[in-house]
């Protein structure tokens, strides 16, 4: 079941004046954590129930840098929340919904992850999460 | 001040078949609706406190289509819910951002809406919203 928006994540070139941006528009940073697998300096913000997150690359070859030289800055994903993630990524697959990640991997903060590609979900790259 | 993620408005070229690809995910479309003004139409999903707005243009100079034209389809504006937008924007401009409505108009169902420029935002188009 999708439980609700967990959060947007957004392609930045400089976090911290990303975060200064942010907290401008009456924001409040809660977390600076660096994501050394996925190559991301990331600042969170809680928002209701939902985060957001300005990921940073920490090299050239991370995957928000490549979009950001391909783009510009911009929203890179959101992520739904769920209960059940590995039966939700089988339900998907079942559909033909193409995924990025078969299995769940572990993001952040130790929750469960999996990308689904854009090319199915009108152009959106979209995470599913799971949190317990 | 800012409450919650309102919604995720995401931009796509046929909205039929959008709306079966975001059930197949998981998710009830609760409304469709024509908002003239904007010249699109939109299909609502409800997820926890926030929604999910698909969004066709409904002419060749919509700004969707100008989007999809120009990006592809995909992401094309957060929305953040606020308790006071009059205030709200007075502050924004007040700090330098670039605001695309200097008054709040009305969007779909009755809520006051303004858009701020991506160039102040990193890179997101945002929307400030209130629905009393």
């Amino acid at each position: 079941m999708i439980k609700k928006v967990d959060h947007i994540g957004i392609a930045v070139k400089n976090l911290d004046e990303a975060i200064k941006v942010w907290e401008s528009l009456g924001l409040k940073v809660e977390e600076i954590e660096e994501v050394k697998d996925q190559k991301v300096r990331t600042a969170i913000f809680h928002v209701g129930e939902s985060r957001i997150e300005l990921l940073e690359g920490t090299s050239e070859d991370s995957p928000i840098s490549k979009f950001i030289a391909k783009r510009g800055e911009g929203i890179h994903h959101i992520a739904l929340g769920v209960d059940n993630i590995e039966e939700h990524l089988k339900k998907l697959e079942e559909q033909g919904f193409r995924l990025i990640d078969k299995e769940p991997r572990m993001g952040a903060g130790g929750a469960k992850i999996a990308f689904v590609h854009p090319k199915s979900v009108s152009g959106v790259l979209l995470e599913l999460c799971q949190r317990d």
